[in-house]
């Protein structure tokens, strides 16, 4: 289906037939949110039972999975004040109190995140067909900064186990594309259900090999992720969002010659759809593995960062 | 009932009267945390009702409330990549794909936030009665650090809007003290509830001033706030955290002749009690004044800064 | 002279008249600093006599002029290790070695700085007629970053004390245009001389001033400064360089109704000088008013960070 | 000489030799650079004779040889403002004038830098015998900052070229030890000399290598630099400062079998010595083998951050 010679031609076809532009009108900067109603919101609470709660962040700190890819470095965390500090008496403060404060710096793409929709562009070209060079300047994004969505990222998630279901112990090897008819079969293994405003979250198993192995490539080199040819399941389904355990969401090496990350140039821009990557998904996995449902209810808020293309995010996942 | 001239004798005394040290084991590190079971959250899950949402957090941009408070800055987002550089063609990128990434560096303490058990000293002592100086050193905490409640705090919510019931035009002046009784009479007039493993939201109204006025000495200056005498209603009402819409929880001015956040000194370190600070709870409680419902299910996750004695965080609300 | 309602068609003007472009062939990267030769070095040293060394730096910390303008902050200084945490136990290093280790965060132009020759453009080009999008993106300055010059800001150095010839206790009130008169009176007065490779400081007093009353608007307020019409001056005299004691080298207001730093525009990009702003001259001046001379040995190397547009810089004269 | 069992003894002891302790009054904070006396520096300057400069200093960018040891990264520098932003239009400045601003982010010891006083203590104890939670709190170094000597470092500087005199094809290989009868050696071969107020700079060829090879482990690995045994030296000829090519100054592997940097341990709180650790000294070595001139005129002048212990810094020298 795929010809590796032309991604180009193949991107090209696949944001035409896949486009959501205008969906939501011209000045629309929410894409597949609008997808995630309150009346879905109100359908997922209902899926919590037990009131077990899973975070599906990674650790953010020094030790993450960043190697300078685009300048990309792990978490730096300092601190303007210590319990060191307090007990030898330097603080100032009345009354024996004593305090510590924090500072962090981080790109917002080096751990667990969401891409937001000034992430990536397509031949000059953003989310809803905005040129690029007005929506993301250095001051920002000026249309579709990640705090527009601030409030919306809270409905029903779907754990789409295709490392249990398809892999060999709970893992499929890096440069396993994960097709359409994958993500079907694992559904169907799952027995649970995908659709409109739903957020999905793939789980590879390439981070519990990385939490084995060490990092290695696990940013930016070899991964499991999804194929290319997702990109009408990805529109049809009508999902909110999308979210991996992998640094990149799609397969890598790429489905064709010369490429980089083809389905986020449709997917961003073309489909308006959010990405979530790097997020955590073995212990939520364990649990659903055990009693059979993948469904439950998620939060999953960005930091409304003015002006942001993605934010670090800790998803809770309550069952 | 304050003694304004002993605030150290003061703070020993409610020290005393509301500790929690060893409540949960030598070894705890999640304090008030404990409430927030299990099934506590699935009772919080039913608040769920039309699913509408609402963030309690603040934007995050050069325009937050820092002056300069103990190094304490705004947020400063820059870009690795913009719009701009993707139009002109040198990002490198294959077929027509473009792309943005952007950092932060900003105080943990900067804007909407959790401070976490680490953040405050009594005496040179940390939560649990560990010596501070073996807790927070430059590495960060070693012992309580936000990461520990990455998965907890999602539960029942529950507004007081003492500034709507007791407050004029919907807000307290600055300097005005919450006593035990202010927060008891706005349950009352709100007919709500609140009980072990609550999240206590309590807006005074000084945001919604300061966002008609100008920051002016929002970070730091003279607010309304908790009384250093609710102490024991923190205590005895086993709630697992409280939020306020100030930069300091507490009323400013102190009660005290020479002090310095003495509720803190008490709440943190001995409660073992988990404070949000600069939470916007303006459009949530006017959706909870006008359908009388100020009861809802909250999720409040903090970034997992390893270490870190606090955190930003984007509170989702959901009724 | 100058046609207030004109900013533009005056520096189109004085573009054409001063225009460094090609001078020192197709590919400069270095512009007036080509002046600053070995032979004009060696000159310059012949001027230490005393060996007295002044610091023209003024401090970098959280206590500088920096007020938000253009996301512009003061330093940000941090600590890896301190001397707290060492005689506390928790670093991990044998035989009683304890240390420290800091980190800052800071805005090229925050402090005493050089502007780099990517620093301003004129109508989308920067200096020697580059299109300035391929010259400075989010990479930083592809071309003339400050790195080009680290080997050559060490010469000859002239203080024109401006303040202290023409004001009033030394000082020039702010909105005050320093002319060529005004530079020529102030050579005459203090029997110096300016010319080829050398780099020229001027002295208004307004750091004295801020000094004395508080930052006020020095970051970006009026200011004394060169007025516009010393662009002829500037580019004639074949200096290597000039720096100020002021936030912005030019005086503010600038002299056109609609306005901003209309000499910039024509001394970076096209005369290709290199401009010091924010140096601290007071200690230097009042040395140089005792003993009548005016010259000195000068270093001033930025740190060659990679593309940077600017530098920080501690300016070292030696008498 | 040395018994590679017992490095806290042999510190003990070449401590109490050396110490510098009280010679310059008690409240002394410049330690060895008192011995840079401004005739020392009217002597240096006579050293120009060409006026050809070097700078000694790495690139400070990405690409640098920080691996993350105590959480030391290389420097990230960021864009406020670009020309890709310009030439589209965002920028909001009048008559056609664009600028770009940056901002960096770095560890003080992250490349070419200077280690001040407050940077090692030994057994809790600063230079000068201050307790070293007195001096270098979280708020940085609040006697002995970098600041301190903001204005003194130039002088004469002397290039001790080990690896040219010594080493094959100009390099020591890793672990050489270089002893107080390698540096006579090389002094006499060089036909220099080292005395009171120079400051020293030692070559050992392992940046050549580096540059060479790559990184590998240049940051903290194996590395020829001084020996423990030569701290008599150090002290003896009462230089004021000294520098290396090389990480961490002195020899690693360390001499002793539980150690970590025990040269340091003693030069800088003892002595009071100015360590300066990766210069680059390649450019200038090369020279001075050609011409047979090892000394010269030196302006090392760290960036004045208040409290900092230590500085990036780019170095100057003259011949």
């Amino acid at each position: 289906m795929i010809d590796p010679k032309d991604p180009e031609g193949a991107i090209a076809e696949a944001a035409k037939r896949c486009s959501n532009w205008g969906r939501w009108g011209a000045d629309d900067v929410q894409g597949t949110m609008n997808f995630l109603t309150p009346a879905k919101r109100a359908q997922g609470a209902k899926l919590v039972r037990r009131g077990v709660s899973f975070s599906l962040s990674q650790s953010f700190d020094a030790d993450g999975p960043q190697k300078g890819w685009r300048r990309r470095t792990n978490p730096v965390h300092t601190m303007l004040d210590t319990g060191t500090d307090a007990v030898t008496g330097v603080q100032g403060f009345p009354h024996g109190l004593g305090g510590a404060d924090d500072v962090i710096a981080m790109p917002l793409q080096c751990s667990t995140q969401w891409d937001g929709l000034g992430h990536i562009f397509d031949h000059g070209l953003a989310w809803n067909g905005r040129p690029a060079e007005k929506v993301v300047t250095s001051l920002g994004d000026l249309k579709t900064g990640i705090e527009t969505v601030a409030d919306v990222i809270a409905g029903r998630g779907v754990l789409l186990d295709v490392g249990r279901v398809l892999g060999t112990d709970g893992e499929l090897p890096d440069g396993f594309a994960i097709t359409e008819e994958h993500l079907t079969a694992t559904i169907a293994a799952q027995k649970t259900e995908v659709g409109r405003g739903d957020i999905v979250l793939v789980r590879t198993g390439q981070l519990t090999r990385a939490r084995r192995n060490g990092w290695g490539d696990y940013a930016g080199g070899p991964a499991p992720g999804l194929s290319f040819m997702t990109a009408g399941w990805l529109h049809r389904t009508e999902i909110a969002a999308i979210a991996t355990d992998t640094w990149g969401f799609e397969v890598r090496p790429n489905e064709f010659d010369h490429a980089f990350q083809p389905l986020h140039q449709v997917a961003i821009p073309h489909i308006g759809l959010f990405l979530g990557e790097m997020w955590d998904l073995d212990a939520l996995a364990a649990d659903c593995a055990e009693d059979g449902i993948h469904e439950f209810w998620l939060t999953a808020a960005p930091l409304p960062i003015t002006g942001a293309v993605g934010s670090p995010v800790n998803p809770i996942a309550v069952k």
